[in-house]
């Protein structure tokens, strides 16, 4: 049994790293960090504690959704006592990311700023299926919420990289993001990344194959925005025996 | 049983419409006009002729898919000789439209240069959705095969007009092709019509309708160049008993 | 400016009615009714009471997600001192709908247990496609999480008695909810109702009507379980004007 | 330039065949074999020959879409003189199928009934789906036109196997292929296969995984029945410079 300590367990994906955690079989929760305030609820088997070395010795591996400044305390703790890491904080700056690196050559470090375990995969099939179907035409539609200001989507851009490279071009290159007028034929390497925006769609992203004859369209949809805490789990089951080394959300996916 | 004469029956779609009379129950094809090819393989009960006299003579009802030359002789002998008239011939000039204005005041003409079934509907659904919806966010999205050189398609403004209309909306001023950048909040107003290109599909148009808590997308796909017989055969029993006038090939729907 | 009263304000919709009530513009909340708990956080503007006979004072319409107890004595006061009523409460005994339809000859009355109004959309278009597009094969596919413990939903059997209506078929006899074998060829009346289930899909509905070279797929996705507080009110606005009888949520789209 | 020689030029497969060659740059026709009729309109450069062994020594590799027996007598005379094979020809007998093997220690020989290549590069990361992502729930809808008259299809079946595998499990002990009434809720290990039909839809498969937050849904749709020309073209030029050995489709994926 994996020993899970979560750090920013006040945080909205701490808390549902939490209770997620009461659904697992071969890794469960044994401490989390808190700053300033005891009165935690939980399960009393849990070290509850706002002291780092007494987190850090509480738990075989830790999954950390804290902020920048939080995350590097973290950080250094860790370079003396190391400890499998996962790290979905988001912002860190080059000061930090070079800590984690740091980090990452004395103990595994699994760093992520998506853990959706379903776009990490989509992004492996759409290389592949890039690079097996050459000739096919490449199209991807993303929709968001109508609150979204930019587009494309980060996600949508990553899928359009992902395809570009299983040709070996270059995105900036051969993206289009809208098509009107006399546009002529559509030339063989453009990729299309189209933006939809409406409603409260959490995200939705289709990238498709289209060549004489068939067709192939490989879709993402997020359903809630508690996508990360699952995969914040699987990373860290998966991490729990690996060594020393910078990993990413799809290496877990061990395709 | 109404019978039908066809007009231009050299062509692909009359050649497509006198096979699928041969489906029909209520209609049936009676006579054949062609210019000047008279080893025409056809059922002998069916009259085959280069004469417009005797062609109009042998039916109740005639769908024509010629060329605008042949239609506009077509119109002046219907003036005459008045016939319903199901006319889909592309092209027409001014002075043939006049005519075929003329023709409508002495027999029922229905007139379309797309006689998709699916599309008439599909455009009265989403005038209906648009104004029943208010609120909700609209996005159109249409694909088309790699060769098609303008966009977005004449089916997709359609659509894009009509749920304008639905709104009290000018698709010209609301109208949005591509989405890159900071582009903000989406407003209320715009309606995207974004284009996709690819592969062989034949024709594939989505208008969607999204809210908070729920979205509607409405889709129409054609699945190869034939619809416009069946269409035409629709529209023709359908017009066979109707008062002068002109009609479009959405008014057969009857919603 | 219509004046809402909320009844059943402590129940989950009722919070979100009162919650969506603050961006209207035509329509505003003017009372509350709550059985004890006067500790109710909100505008001073707004009458709070434990008083019907207040409660029906202090507004022009009144918006019921109660229980089916609280509504019996809403309905008795309301026979005393008409009202106009959205009634969104289910699990009614015949008593109670008896009342209701007692009520709907003083004022006019509202009642649908799904305030959707994208659903009740979605009937309308499914009925008109189904009797304008005769000869098209109909079938229905409906998602859901896989709690859920029945199939198919009973969204699905109305869409499927909608499509039915549209051909002058009894769903009942016309049904399909699997295929597997030598099924032979596909019947022309037979409706497909196939039911999948996974992940926590909240509800998607497609309802599909395939011809030769073309076919019209119209869809509905639920992306929250809140769709029915915007329906309620949407339904309040329609209803504040008009004479007594029994509406449905279906009446106030106004096709 | 890779020289191919196409055995059973007159079937429909082999017509499409030699029509698509003509657009290759890297593989080209040189000979063909007929059975009886040398009257064959094709470029002068090619030879056309009903003598099998002038055919062989005409070309580096050959592609066959002819029929079971035809395709013996040229497994008869590749053992002799080995040539690397692409067979699409089906209905092949025990015995011929034994030919094919021994063939396949003397040369490369890639033998598919489906040589649509995003058939086959859909199997593939249906698999490394539903491997990559235990948990989800998987769900398999196919479509196809209302004449087909056995369900489910066999690329449907092919697509659960690989989804099976992909979790250990035998696809016979957890298919389920409809649901009607109180069903409860879901299994975890169950995998639909739900078959729709109308229209005269080619062929549509669509993989779904599902899990709280999000879904994966791959899809292939067929657009033609034109599919297996370019695939063979494909293999062919693949498999040019393979040692002997018997190959699938998507061996040459190369993923």
């Amino acid at each position: 049994m994996v020993k899970v300590g979560v750090f920013g367990a006040n945080g909205r994906v701490g808390k549902l790293i939490i209770d997620d955690l009461k659904l697992t079989s071969d890794i469960s929760l044994s401490s989390v960090y808190v700053r300033n305030n005891l009165n935690f609820t939980i399960d009393p088997s849990v070290l509850v504690t706002t002291d780092i070395k007494s987190f850090l010795n509480g738990c075989d591996i830790i999954i950390d959704f804290s902020l920048p400044e939080a995350c590097e305390t973290l950080l250094e703790e860790c370079l003396k006592t190391p400890k499998p890491l996962v790290i979905g904080t988001t912002g860190l700056s080059a000061h930090q990311l070079n800590l984690l690196k740091q980090a990452s050559e004395k103990m595994p470090v699994l760093y992520a700023t998506n853990m959706s375990l379903g776009v990490a995969l989509l992004n492996k099939l759409v290389y592949q299926a890039s690079a097996a179907l050459d000739g096919f035409d490449i199209e991807i539609v993303e929709m968001h919420h109508k609150h979204k200001k930019d587009a494309p989507s980060g996600t949508a851009l990553t899928l359009g990289e992902s395809a570009a490279r299983g040709r070996g071009l270059d995105l900036d290159k051969v993206r289009v993001s809208g098509r009107d007028g006399n546009i002529g034929e559509r030339s063989e390497d453009e990729i299309a990344v189209m933006a939809l925006r409406g409603g409260d769609i959490v995200g939705r992203h289709t990238v498709g194959f289209y060549n004489d004859g068939e067709f192939i369209e490989l879709n993402h949809t997020a359903t809630s925005r508690n996508t990360f805490s699952k995969g914040a789990i699987r990373a860290a089951t998966w991490l729990a025996d690996k060594k020393a080394g910078l990993y990413s959300i799809s290496d877990c996916l061990e395709l």
